[in-house]
């Protein structure tokens, strides 16, 4: 990358243009220079961790989001901002018309966001109960947004076993299993038993008392029975699918 | 059961053998003397709680165990010692031959242990892997002890959905049924919400780093999605015992 | 259930109208169907559970309510929404002016609800003190719609021991007991010393400080020295209830 | 006491002994020098706070516990070691062969130990279970070797509330009570409802599982719904009997 | 008390106007009735406790605590409810014009509140800074109502140690003394090894992330390098102010 | 594989052999039988998750481990023990000489172990410092034994960054990097946001005070700023193994 | 400070005008007097400790902020208050319309602030990400307003190191650098091993779930790889200046 | 550093001895090989941070410890083992008999330690109770052997605060102070407040029951009132050592 700028600086040595002084100079910033080149590479993380940059809404004004949005869209031709209210949406499109809001996924996009086809591997997107829905379609429709083919497998608690059996084929057959459960988030550990793919679970906040805000389906999901489970942070639907990206880029 | 005493007594104040003053200090004292009675029977909370007295064996020497056995068997014609280390057991079976140690289930009995029929209802006793089986076994053998028949079904963790589902039967017919699971605990949520007769779930200490010592097993099953799942504490078989007793004396 | 489509398929093969090879494709599938079968039951989880279909109100839109509690209406006569506030029930009274609202157990019915006999093997409810009774009356009150009776003992917590020892009748004739209580969740023990049927312990969140939410109330009652009381999350009388009908259906 | 000091101080200042200057120097240091006094009279802080010097054995070897308790007997008649644990009484014993060694209280003494006479206000340590006896008897024993008469009342559980009942009486008349109990701790509150006078609530690590080395006794107590129970740390009888003796010296 | 009763049913018996049948049946139900007196009493626990009903405000209605006050009122003379906030405390007086609201004690009075002397022994209620003077007034301002002459110290927390010395005198001529401290509760230490007489401390909620709510004052205080502090609920000024009238009844 | 049953019982049929009865009665059992020859199946999990069964080591006896291991050889040709101590080690040894101990990852092998090839795509295993090495040697040598080329990077802790980027080309170019930490757990996020491939994070128990047995390096993980890290429970080395075979299943 | 005192005091002594006795009575106070003269010195913390009062305007009143800015500065010629929201702000410029407020570190001023030279030793303060600048630049401010030069680092977390280290130079000449960051807290450890000079981290509570309001920084940073990390509690800004300001005053 | 090889290269280009290609090849890898200097100078991280390498001893076999000192010392003169244990040491001493053992420090040395000269600029090292002293000593003995001169105050636990004081010089005079606390940790508050210097808390885990392993001390010391306090891990004096290094580096 800064082969030209070596080449040239070399040629001007060799032709006397510039003198050994002058190149030391020039080469002894060398390294920090890089450095800070990667650092300015880091301001495209996306082609290094291959996620496009996506804005966390939580907390920002709605002047903040859509005016990132704006920024992001006229780079990149589309863009999508994460845990947005519908307060914040509503307020957003006041801003900017274009914008589009995805219940229950919570996200705002603005542009020609790229589709994934029907075709090909899919990463299986599976719920316990419906309450689970906003943290599992945050996941879902990002993969989606990434160009990643999805398939939800909804409502399949492990307190009735049989309506987890009956989707067998489509878990079985997926490339990778996003697994969303709050309450004691058991659908991980079956799940995990049931296929061979990567299972990457997320629990929820889904509970009251002794779920501790998420903590009894995190601790049941780090000591899944299945051996091989992925977990995230509580609630990080956002994780889930970045986690998801990263090992489906390697997929046959 | 005090009547005697008080018929006698009146009788002697209608007579005038006994003076007013005489019988009020008796009787000022009854409300007291009763609770007295009460206390005494106490002694015999099996009467009252339907469970005979049983030796809690840890922390205990083992001369103590020796005597306590001693004194119950002379009492009841059988005693039992619950948590006996086998380190207790061969102290004790050195000045007690007759005692016999039951292993997984770490108890120590003495005496003709009444033996339950093979016939009529029974409770179900389910194990996730078998390192729950001392847990488990804790409760099946003090059942049977107690003279309640039990079945076994052992090592149908969730993450073999399919071995628990073969054993539907067993399942579904239990008057009631104990499972023991350490770990994620998830084996609760799912008999929970295969069958519709009691469940009582106990978390074991099985598991290590993030299962906190059996924290991770008790958050999950109070947290079951399947309604209805009665927890005890951590690695308490003596209390699913106890609590199925309770339950099976209002069984049909 | 299925046997009627089985006969004919073997008719079909006698008769030789269908070939071995179509009958062996149509048969391959039977296992997955049956599952398939099964799930379906399982939407009418009442049958297997024993516990009519219960909507969960809290963090749904009057909206939702309304239409959910039509929907079971139509299907079933009644219906019920657990954990409805004041303001969701105002708002589904302006959609369903039939519904009833009770309080404090915060349930909303529709229909006929079927009332339970005076007579009979009954539940006690406990409380320890007034502000336990929301989730006392929601276990009692969804005892009741389900055809249960209950005896209600309220305010009786273990800082007036007398007034609990005034209520032992009414304990001890219970074909079993839910005890509601916050702070120290004491009342389980006790009333778990005084007699013999099944103890149904609810930890409240009632409480503050080092009560932890309800924390307090948990360890407490799953440390209970008297053996065999069966433990729920905090808040949740719906568990207590439904854990009371599983129990209740084997009562003599 | 300072008084002579200054005094002569003063006395050479108005007889031209002492020079201004030079008095002014002596008198410059005098706060600091007073705090230095004040300091030293905290070496006897047994006049300040009314309590004796204790040796606290947990992780003494036994030749420094020797040697404390001879040195405080030389000072005071006798000395007394806590958390003294039967090897290391032994191991003292064989250096100093007049030690007496307290089971269960895990207390060794030296010397004359003061009697508390039988007469007159007593503090009354009353004890869920025989497990709870080591921490109760630490407590008892030091009341008892400081000069206080205190009425043991062991086994009164809130399991069997009545024989708790039946000790009403000694209850009632003590001065204070120190109530010692482990697994749910809900002793404290039965018993801080039944009397007015003074409850000390010494949770102790009796339990396994969800105690949480005592931390389900800790909590229960600290929200006691007996109003005005006082709590000291886990296993702390020392810390109950010097809180007692704090109580009992303003008592009539 | 029951006497009466006794004597002329024994004299009756004496008089052969009542027989020995029915004499039983009457005594028969002593013991119960006996216990149902006791309950009966229990309504005046003030007798037993030595302190009057009060209203705990938190979570009841401006008109339930405005029919409250009125009702305790006419019993006795005056009432009184914590925990009221501001608004509460405006509601009540639209109903209830005469009652007078207590800032920052978050205390509401109604009726001619007893006033305690200005002379003999006193409880000093100290607190480490400002933030804690709302649990600190509530635990003082109920024991001046309750009639316990109150001395207060304020802001003496430890981080200037110098002010609290400077209040030596009137902490060491205290009957007991209230700490009232949030952060990291120090004070409590402090002050119990300045002083001998009781020290109850309520450590607060005051401070921010890792105080957690008042568990770091909690536990800092339970840990107190200085024997014989007695510890209450986080933020309970309410029960510090009832444990002190159960010390004080028995003070000199 | 019921293919040839099915087709000999439907030949029978049509033949007249078989009544349509008998028929009906073989089928009615065939969706249970199939599940049970799924559960039968499942002993052969490793078909299904592709994972070889282990043998976990940890509170096995010797007796147990050597009986197991030669089990297992007997029919897969080799086999393996993970957390087997040294002492175990050497008593299995004992009796199985044929063994052969891999230290510090705390597995024991027996028979001719399959070797990977020392080309094509290789999951990174790496350490923060040499005390994370016995999970990382557990991850790293399963991995291999299972035929997963693996490159290990020690001793990269984040405290010297540098020696971290130094080993860059090696983190990028693996097909996923397994990273292994105790303490504050912080290499996980650095590496995760160095590199775009999958990253599993192991939280080691390694450290002492407020890690808390892990906690804190897990809680870390849980939270890395780099999005798209797959968490593992703590010290599980075999986890983070069997995710990774997993995903490497599936990689290109 | 009190030699005028004693110097006359002592010259009453020698000429005779003041009797032993009066003096006496005079210096016997003295003590204790010096303590109230050190405890009102107290009153000027700022002399002591380097610190100038900081009012905390969490929790407190617009009035009560707007007078307490207006006390101080008349005193001191500026004043400063933290955790002021925008709302408190906007209230407290109706009642003093001079004053400042400082955004994102909720900080109001009032008064001529002393502004710190661009010159000399300064103290790096280094965020990971954008969210934890509010703590940061409370920090920071309060550093300038005390008359620190200060140099700021955003948005430097360790998912993007390379960022980091192309600020080495900065933080490497910084005489002191404090770190902010939330969610894994791990750049504490990063900037710890990068330079040598003190590193205060200080956790903010920036994250969810397991983040538990801060918990997962705070203990990551206490478990800091990197020997030598100063930590104080979460969201702790203006500990962080204090410390610092401890640090600079000592520095060359 | 590198301007040698850089001239060279040039010189080389200018003369034509080398060609632009293989220029262009050697610099290519400039900036990786810069970092890999800067990562082997991380070997020598003692120049970076100022602290030489000491060997951590927990978990380390006495082989490993002999060697790494007989290594160290050869590099340095001499070397430092930290957290060894009496018998280690003893363990040590038999391969290695030069080595010196240091209680309470549990330190192991070996060569010519350079001593601290006895002027200048000092660390206080204060201890609340003689518990403290080997994370107290481990702290001051590795500031000793660093060179810096450490002066102790033993023994001055807040429940004696007049102990403290008259200890105020020193702590006053220090360059900054250490304060080593179990159980509550209210001196850091304490000194916090006293003096303007830095304050390094290390909380230890002396205690029990509810001090929860240092947990009660960490948090204490956390949420101190006196501003400006810097906290470490429990038990951590390696790393208060090392931080006070750091500051003291700083120091006039």
């Amino acid at each position: 990358m800064q082969i030209e700028r070596l080449t040239s600086l070399l040629v001007a040595v060799q032709s006397g243009e510039t003198s050994i002084e002058e190149a030391l100079a020039a080469l002894r910033d060398l390294p920090y220079e890089t450095v800070d080149d990667y650092a300015r590479v880091d301001n495209h993380r996306a082609l290094r961790t291959g996620l496009p940059e996506v804005i966390y809404g939580a907390g920002k004004t709605a002047d903040q989001v859509a005016q990132l949005l704006q920024v992001l869209t006229a780079r990149n031709g589309y863009a999508l901002a994460t845990r947005v209210t519908p307060e914040q949406a509503a307020a957003v499109q006041v801003q900017v018309p274009d914008v589009r809001y995805h219940t229950p996924a919570r996200i705002l996009t603005l542009g020609e966001v790229p589709l994934p086809s029907g075709q090909g591997p899919y990463v299986c997107v599976a719920t316990a109960g419906t309450s689970d829905l906003p943290v599992a379609e945050e996941a879902a429709l990002l993969l989606e947004l990434w160009g990643q083919r999805v398939v939800r497998v909804n409502d399949v608690g492990v307190a009735g076993v049989h309506r987890l059996l009956a989707q067998r084929t489509t878990l079985a057959n997926a490339a990778l299993v996003i697994v969303v459960a709050g309450m004691e988030g058991a659908l991980a550990s079956v799940v995990g038993g049931l296929i061979g793919v990567p299972v990457i679970a997320v629990p929820t906040s889904v509970g009251y008392g002794a779920s501790f805000g998420g903590l009894a389906a995190l601790l049941a999901m780090l000591n899944s029975c299945a051996p091989g489970v992925a977990v995230v942070n509580i609630d990080n639907g956002f994780g889930a699918a970045a986690l998801a990206m990263r090992i489906m880029r390697g997929v046959r």
